[in-house]
This record gives C-alpha cells, sequence and structure tokens, in this order.
C-alpha cells in the first residue's frame, strides 16, 4: 500500500509541477500543453506496473466503479493525489516562479474566470480521459499493450490545446487543487472544475460498461 | 453492433468536437493539427479492439473493399459518424465557442474557398490515409503491432500541416459534414471534398492489394 | 520485386511531397519538421514490412553493406527513390504551390546556398540515421519491435531541427534530387549532399559492424 | 567493453551535438527541447541493447546503485559520455555554428546565470529522469516493453520546456561540461548543476528501491 501511495504521489506531484510551472507561471509559454502531456506519460510508464498510475482522483473513482481498483484504495489513493498536487504547487510557488525570467509578452497569472463553457469542456473530455483509461488500460482485449502511457497522455494533450483557452483544461481534481493554490482558480469557483470532472469520469465508466458488455 | 455504432459515434464524436473547436474556431492556434492528430489517435487506441475504429466513411469504404468490413457495417457505420461528427459540430458552436477568449490575430472563422487544388492535396492525403490503415491494421504481416493508432493519426498530422492552407486537410467526409455545418465549407463546395476523398480511398485499396498480392 | 519497388515510390514519394509543399513552398511554416518526419514515420510503419522502408538511396546502400539488402535490388530501389522524389516535387510545384496562401513572413523560396558547414551536417546527421536504422531494424536482438518508425523518423525530426537551416536537412539523396528540382539546390552544389550522405551511411555501417562484433 | 564504450560515446556526442547546436547557438529556435529529445529518444533506442543507452554520468551512477550496471563499467562509461560532449561541443563551435543564419530574435549565447532555483530545478528533474529510467529500463515488471526510449526522452523535454528556462535544463553532467564548453555554464557556477543531478539520480535510486520492495 504504502508502494502504491508512494508511487501515486510522484506521479501527481511531478503532473502537478509541470502544469504550475510550465503553464500557470508560464515558463513553457506556448508549449505547455507538450510539456504537461510529456510528464503525465513518463509518470504513467513509470508507476504504471506498481499503482496503476491514476494520478488523478475522478480516474481513480472511474476505475473503481469498472471494478479495477480496490474499494479500500480509494480514499487514499485519493488523499495522496491531493496533497503532492498541493505539495507542487508550493514548491512551483516558493522555489521556482522567482528563477522564470520575466517575459513581457506572457499572460500575467491572475484568477482565471470560469464559465458555463467551462463546465461542458472539463465534462466532455473528462469524460474522454476515463474512456480513453477503461479501455486502453483496463480491457482484457488490450492488455499488455505498450501504447496506454501514450494515449493516456494525448487526451490531456488534445484537451488543453483545444479547451484550455475555455477552462485551463484540468480534467483532474488534483491539477484544480493545484490551480486553486497557485491563485488561478478561485474556491468559489471550484465546483466548475470538480463537478463536471467527477461526472464525466463516472458517466465514461457506464458507456464503457455499456460498450464491453459482450466484447471483451 | 449497438456496441460498434456506440464507438465509431464516440470516436467521430470528439475528433470533430476537436477539428471545430481547435482550428475552425482557433481555440488551439496553430497547435491544431497536434490537438486534432492527438484525438484521432487517442479515440483509435480506445475503440478499435470494438469497431476498428474507423471514423471517417472513406475508411470504411476502404476496408469494406479490402475485405476487413462486414457490408451490413457499411451504411450503419458512415451514418453513425455523419451523426456524430454534425453533433460535434453543433456542440462546439452553441456550446463552446463562446468561451474562447478572442484573439486579434487570429483568422476569421469564414467560409474557406476551395480550389483545384483542393482537390489534389484532398486525394492525395486520403490515398495515404488509407493506405497506411490497410497495411498497419488490416495485415497479417503487422498484426499484433502495437503503433497502428500512431501511425494513422500521423498521417492526419502531416497531411493537415502540409495541405491545411490547401483544402482544410479533412481527408475524411465526416469532418467534412461537420465542417459544412461550421459554415467553413460551402454545400456547393463540398463534392470537392467528397469526391477525391472517396477516390482516394478506394484507389488506396487496389494499389493496397497489389503490393499484397504475394507478401502477405 | 514489383511490390518492392512501388512500395519504394508510394514511400519516397509522400516523404517528397512532405518536404517539397511543407518546406520550400513553406505550406507548414515553422512545423515543416514535425510534417516530415511524421510523413517519413507513417510511410515506415505502411511499407516495412514489403520492402524494408528504405525510401533514401544512402539507405539502401547501408543496409546492402550490412548484408540486409539483396544486391540486385541495389539499384533498382534507388531508381524508384529518385523517380518517386523527381515526381513529387513535381506535383508540389504544379498542382499544389498555386494553393499555398501567399504569407508575407514566409522566406523566398529561392536558391539555398551550401556551405561547408552543410557538408558536415549532412554527414553527421546521415550517419546518425543510418546508425539508428541498422540497429533498429537489422539487427537480432531488438527484432519484433515496434518503435524503429518512430526511431528512424526522429532522427529526421532533430536532424532538420537542429541543422535545417545549415545544410536544409535532407540526409537523402532522393529528396536531395526533390530539392534540385524544385530550384532550393543548385546542380553545381548537390555534391554538398550528395557526398557526404553516402560517406556518412557507409561510415555508420562500418562503426555498426564494429559495435555488434560480439553483442549480437 | 570497447562495444560498449563505442555505443555511449556516439549516443552522448549526438545529445550533446543537438543541445549545442540547437540550443546553445539557437538553430532550433524555441522547438529545441524537441530537438533534444528526438535526438536522446533515437540514441537510446539504437544502443540500449548494446551499452544500456546512459549517455549521462549521473544516470552511471543510478543505475550502478540500483545494481543494475557493473562495478568496473562506472568509470569507463563516465569518461566515455565527458570526452563524448565536449568533443560534441567543440564541432558544434567550430564546424556548425558559422553555418547557423543570424536570427536577429534570437538570444544572444552568452553566460547563462544559474541562481538557487537552478539548482532545485536540476535536483527534481534529475530525480525524475532517474526514477523513469529504472521503472522503465530495469525493472522486470517492465522488462520487453517498446516504450522505454519514450518514456526517458520525454521526461527530458518536460524538463527542458518547464525549468529550461530557470536552469537551461541539462540533468546530465555530460551535458553541463558540454555547455561549460560553449561558454554557457561558467565553471565557478558548475557545481550548481553536477550537485544537483548527481543527488537527484541517487534519491531516486533510493525511492525506486523502496516502491519496488515488494512488487518487482
Amino acid at each position: 500500500m504504502q508502494h502504491k501511495l508512494t508511487t501515486e504521489f510522484i506521479g501527481t506531484f511531478f503532473l502537478s509541477l509541470t502544469v504550475c510551472t510550465a503553464a500557470v507561471y508560464g515558463s513553457a509559454g506556448d508549449y505547455a500543453p507538450f510539456a504537461i502531456a510529456s510528464a503525465l506519460m513518463v509518470m504513467i510508464y513509470a508507476g504504471g506496473h506498481i499503482s496503476g498510475a491514476h494520478y488523478n482522483p475522478a480516474v481513480t473513482v472511474s476505475v473503481y466503479l469498472r471494478g479495477a481498483c480496490d474499494k479500500d484504495d480509494v480514499l487514499p489513493y485519493i488523499a495522496s493525489q491531493i496533497v503532492a498536487a498541493v505539495s507542487a504547487a508550493l514548491i512551483a510557488m516558493k522555489l521556482l516562479e522567482s528563477g522564470i525570467p520575466i517575459n513581457p509578452d506572457a499572460p500575467t497569472p491572475e484568477m482565471f474566470e470560469l464559465g458555463t463553457e467551462a463546465v461542458v469542456a472539463e465534462l466532455l473530455f473528462t469524460f474522454a480521459l476515463a474512456y480513453v483509461i477503461l479501455n486502453v488500460a483496463t480491457t482484457e482485449s488490450t492488455s499488455g499493450n505498450g501504447y496506454y502511457g501514450a494515449a493516456i497522455a494525448l487526451v490531456v494533450l488534445a484537451g488543453a490545446m483545444t479547451v484550455g483557452s475555455i477552462s485551463l483544461g484540468s480534467f483532474n481534481p488534483a491539477v484544480t487543487s493545484a490551480l486553486i493554490v497557485s491563485g488561478k482558480v478561485s474556491l468559489a469557483d471550484s465546483w466548475m472544475h470538480f463537478a463536471p470532472q467527477f461526472i464525466g469520469a463516472v458517466l465514461a465508466t457506464y458507456v464503457y460498461k455499456f460498450t464491453q458488455s459482450d466484447s471483451s
């Protein structure tokens, strides 16, 4: 269990550290989605064999509902993910941000205003993320494949590029927690991330179960 | 059958949603080809084991002519793909577009004028797309490979970057349907997409059969 | 044999078509290396099981010297590659270029002046290309791997980005032939491409043989 | 042994040549991280079966402490890597730099000032690099996978994009040696690279051993 929680911590930590440094503080400029998807991919390949490499509370719920995660793991996993994301946000803020050269073209790191479009965006792409994960990482007919990490990470790449300017492209309640700590999302608005993320992931599980009902 | 059609719907929906949001409404700027190819790749890996992951009526015709798709599946597949693409175009237009920040550098989303070069471009790259699909996803000597999703998606990346400014780089009658709904391609011009896409895909099947005649 | 030559033709044709359209005529702007590497990768995965997917006369020579290509295939392969590259250059020039919107920021497609640095650049990266190919596509201890297409294509991505501004980043006598037809390289300067490309590829074969001498 | 050292030389040479040409002298502009990660990936796939493809003294130490590298290989590997990196820096400086067109927007290639944030950045991402390598390239439960080269290279892509502007994103004492030769890092500041790189890699080994203690 300790090994799994350590693995979830490290993976979520580096994902969130990259989100905060590359995107919130802008060190990667326009390339932030590539940096974020790469960080996610490498941590999935590094940790998948130990913890399943969820790094995302909505994914943990989805995988649990699908029957591929122990009930006793759900809350510890989510706790480890949130603690990792908050730690990463603090380290990015206290130990890295001051080293980023000031870029006059960079957007100011102020609060992002989430609108109703953000709810749709987070719902759709968290659905896609969980749908892909269930199919490439928990299904017998694709088991043993080597592409699962790339497939999962590229959902985040596609989503961050497509709706990043609409909703910030988190698709992950742990990453959203890091965005709250970083002052990018307000607590008052945070339900516009959390609710559609969990709903999208749960919906994906039911759609997945329907499409698998006689083909796995 | 329902599982296959649901899978074709979801895959074509996310591909078309990404095309409309990232490229037509410009949320991904210059990076739209990366977002689109990523969406296609992840949906191929998610759905390939259920429906074959065509997500493209020209591909369905090509795979049918090659003998790797049931005759009874052809029309339902195409119907599901078109409905998915139109749904995605409407959702992008009604629920996402208003959330994209206005970018003064972005091209205005007006009707794109297709010329005769567009016919050549769609013909060549839909040929390439079907040729790659037949070789990596329906051939015995490459069966069991894990690269098929990346290979297929990167044809679209190469094509979108190379001839996107000439023909919009659709290579897919379902995506073209989404572009018509989005007001980017006129119905009057649409044959300049549909005709070369189907012709390119059919040609690819015959070339494929020739190159395989004694080597599979 | 016909199947192999057709496969070499198609692969080299799409690689060269992408080079001419995306890079020489500038349709892909700064992203040309991504388009070119993607075109190469997808054609390697599509044709590798038929012809070995050389698409490059220097690679054909290197693979022949390593003992993984029949002597009788060498000249027909090279002829097919050159004809394909010249055909692609002509189609790009006659049927696609006029459809590319004029971009005031694009560099003018004038003759590129090759200097002595270009000789070093072509030598080094064609060496790297052949060295990678021999190791990932002709070696027993890596046989059956699924990454060979990505590995080979990304040598071209790295090289095009790193020395593209120095030598145009061809690393391939067939592509150089397309560049001559496109008016980007002069016949008088062409030895600054051809000589280091063949020399780099031959050198790679000898280094490869040395490193394999007791480990395959 | 000679085969291994030659392989380490070639891989580290091309990685460092790409770093110096693409990033230090700016030939790849903003795309340098893609060029560098690609060079690393292709050299890992080319040389992994011969030498293990470390190309990085901190990685050699980490892999040795994990028990996957002979003690007698450690110093020769590191020597070969440093000589390769210095050679590449000299070739880039003497034979390639003068061929790069002058770009008025490019940053001047002056000494980069490393701050305390650079120490944190190099520590965190060299930790991540070694952690990923140990999990994807030295662990029984992931053995035989085909994604190891991509996973390792994309740590460098994520890191170079995220903290490149803070620390130059080396994560590799051999690459740092090339940066010293290129005049980008001063000898006086070099401990701010070397110390956190080795410490991060050693820390990763202990964390790796802990997470594997009952799951391999």
